[in-house]
């Protein structure tokens, strides 16, 4: 069907920005799981497409293995956890905690038998995973978790999400949503007209909104004494890596000069690992430097931000459905708006890093072929 | 496998046929809705293939639009009815019930973002919708409904069928199924013997089946009074378009002279809608010109009629599960008999029909070609 | 990702094993059905991605037809058994035993209507259907079921199973697994170090494997009174056919000369016919030559075989649901060890078969171009 001229420019400029069907970008430390999920059960989980079982050691360092057999693709996750090592459930090969076979029960020799461990790092809360190249596994790469450091009170959690993780980047870059997707929870109408500032670089994608005077939703107004006052709600979304978003907030009261405002803010990072291409596993840990002996503070805080988060979920699980029940892309566009404009960086960015990595995957399985002289078929007849 | 030569033969025949895997065919005005089923809700339906959302304005005039929001794909189907406009739940674009953007919250101008609209026309029980090219929209096309005019009684449903519309204009055409298929509803023996005439035009198929005598089926025989009387049953199927199939009976008394027969006849409008290529919209407007101050009888035959054509949707749906799970369509092939001579030549001809449309499409397509030079981004920045 | 040199050459000798993706070997008999699974009801079932309708004749005799009628591809399951004909439920045709269509109520003349029949043959408990080339259907290639023979008992099952038929075949030439997999049923720690020869012929493939001494679980030890006693426990896993996979073993008493030891065997036929690619009817017929009189014991093993075949029916679906959620098998690898040297060979045997097969099936439709000159669509106009 034609389109209009708008609508086919917006088509057009939709092509460089990532989307549900943009290969993962691999080369990044990812969120994998809460401290609290790893135990000493064996634990199945995708990321980024690859099916990965997780499990803790004796001493507690946490572990990730392909879940995959590497004799005959039996799951792991269905195995035997004994010790550090893994038994696969299927003929009793043994793996230790880097994915070497260290057994095989029909045979005397298991050298060169090995599935893929992951480089894990728990940071307080949470637990980081590398899927890139290993040689590349740097924990110096890991994004800063400001949140976690001295001074701030944070809890956490997880919700899956059945959408791409591009959306909710995107949805956490463009916070002009708040006064209608969250119209019931921690958005107000004025949310969507206030200012904003951008900062937008190579690979780090800011948006500053000043909702300045407001009323705050009770999420924040209640922990700050600040219901019923003239309030500044300055918001920063912060996309900090593929694998991360950070949303900064500060509270004040507008009749009070600079030096007498007490410092109150909020951190919560977005963390938004993919799953598969259309599903993600949504980690959120959430801080605050004030009323930081109130347990009831962070309890009342946790539930109204999750509940607000959940309202995303819906959301984004709405758009999803719909483009996937979509039957013909030829007339398939987005237009964009003014307060899309960090987003549009920031999708640009995915789909150069993505294409980039796939290239040289492309290139690597060129210079690998995969045509050389065979080897014997058993490994270790 | 091997074929016989008349499944060979069956095969070639085959594919001139219009089947499950046929393109829509979009220029021709659709039955989208039931007028009962639209209210001030925001009503979302796929048609062609095509997710659209309907409404009623305040002035109970019935809207259109597609189902996605032009910035993020939204569903306005989850959004908010104002007035006559929908506001995006997401991001807060408000459509006019032409589709036009007539508020972007987040900035002054909106000049330019659009949607689009799909013509309606409410006839009665039933709404028209134009899919197809804008400019040949023209109310002159919407085949006649003759069950609608004065003097006839009429009762409308809906079915959802998950099967393709033309196996439905098929069962249309080819009434010999009434022994069979209907055995314990509205068939009887004889049906499938009984002479026929058929009239085959371009783009009109007519079959004409004169079961007489008979014994009337209940549905026919209570309100005609013709139980337990050798009686005429003459059925017309018609095919009036891809949207359309009438079905006329008329009913009488052989004993009777043609000066002395009352005039009792049913037109029954079956509307089949594809919502996608194996999946259809099934409306039915069934009318009479007999007993038509009792509104006992309209409940009684439409309550028989409607159990009636279950049996076809129960029907149609068991052979579209088993043509879905075939996994080798080698040795598919479809032996068509002497009923099938009407059914033939529509199925030909919507074969042709999608397929010039189809020819039409890619050769706009070609002519506005997605690889000029690209504008802006950001079409409001 | 980069692959070690072990992973690396595991890659390419896969490519030569058959696997879920490997076409169906054809002409072969195959186990369609338990004998008491058939009666005068229409049963369907797909059998090597085919759908077909089973049947007993008033005689008893089984009859096996496409499930699909030849007209408009109703499906004859949903139909009427009348005598020996099925009628559709559509528009009357009538077949015979045959699949030969002998009438059609619409009209005078059926001539050279017809679907396809499978030849059957009853074994007992069993059922045998041909699927591949008519000419080549030949009684004397059903494959020999020595525990269908005098002087046995037997009983026997089915169980649906969502995986290939080639990991069955695997699983059972590879009892390594029974120390794992069957760790609570009839595995003993010992197997999977136990000492095997192989014997692999061209279309046969063996491993017989020695458990000596062991102690027997409770499905051996009970009825065979070597409870609490060191014995032997010889297995023989037996490829016969892509159909078929018999596992004879014997038990004794070490502790008794040879020509003191009771004759103490039994057979199962392990018989995994492909429903689709990924699922398979897995039918057990399980035969002993002891204890012959003792109902009780047949009860007792076959409800604890029953079990523990339960048991790789959920291993191996566990595997085929991880191969097919994999988004990527650039990657997938399987290394295979010394006790897979007879399954290595058979499923290069399975590919190999089923490549010429399907080589075969190409030739022929290059010979019978559907291109022909096209017969008028009706074939009984």
């Amino acid at each position: 069907m034609s389109l209009t001229r708008v609508q086919r420019n917006a088509q057009k400029a939709g092509r460089s920005l990532a989307n549900r069907e943009t290969p993962f970008i691999y080369n990044e430390w990812y969120v994998v799981a809460l401290s609290r999920e790893l135990s000493r059960e064996l634990t199945p989980r995708t990321v980024l497409g690859r099916q990965i079982v997780m499990f803790r050691k004796e001493d507690g360092t946490p572990v990730a293995l392909d879940n995959r057999c590497g004799h005959r693709s039996f799951p792991l996750s269905r195995s035997t956890l004994d010790g550090d090592t893994v038994v696969c459930g299927y003929h009793g090969l043994r793996y230790n905690d880097q994915g070497v076979c260290v057994e095989v029960p029909s045979q005397c020799n298991c050298a060169g038998i090995s599935i893929r461990s992951y480089p894990l790092h728990q940071q307080g809360p949470i637990i980081w995973i590398w899927m890139g190249e290993p040689e590349e596994a740097d924990l110096s790469k890991i994004p800063a978790m400001p949140m976690l450091e001295e001074g701030w009170v944070t809890s956490e959690d997880y919700m899956p999400l059945k959408a791409s993780y591009v959306y909710l980047h995107e949805n956490l870059l463009d916070l002009t949503h708040l006064s209608f997707l969250h119209a019931n929870t921690f958005g107000t109408p004025d949310y969507a007209r206030a200012e904003f500032d951008t900062d937008i670089g190579e690979d780090r994608f800011l948006l500053k909104r000043y909702v300045v005077p407001t009323r705050l939703p009770p999420v924040w107004a209640k922990p700050t004494g600040l219901e019923g006052k003239d309030a500044a709600r300055i918001t920063t979304s912060d996309f900090v890596s593929p694998a991360l978003h950070i949303v900064h907030a500060e509270f004040y009261d507008v009749s009070l000069s600079e030096a007498e405002r007490p410092d109150q803010r909020i951190k919560t990072a977005h963390i938004p690992t993919p799953e598969t291409a259309t599903s993600t596993h949504y980690f959120v840990v959430h801080g605050r430097n004030f009323a930081r002996e109130e347990n009831e503070v962070t309890e009342f805080m946790h539930e109204q931000l999750m509940a607000a988060f959940n309202e995303d979920v819906v959301g984004l699980e709405a758009m999803e459905e719909l483009l996937a029940s979509r039957s013909d892309d030829d007339d398939f566009f987005e237009i964009s708006l003014k307060a899309d404009s960090a987003s549009l960086s920031m999708r640009r960015y995915l789909k150069r890093r993505a294409e980039a990595e796939a290239a040289e995957r492309e290139a690597d399985s060129q210079a690998n072929p995969q045509t050389q002289v065979a080897k014997p078929v058993q490994a270790l007849a």
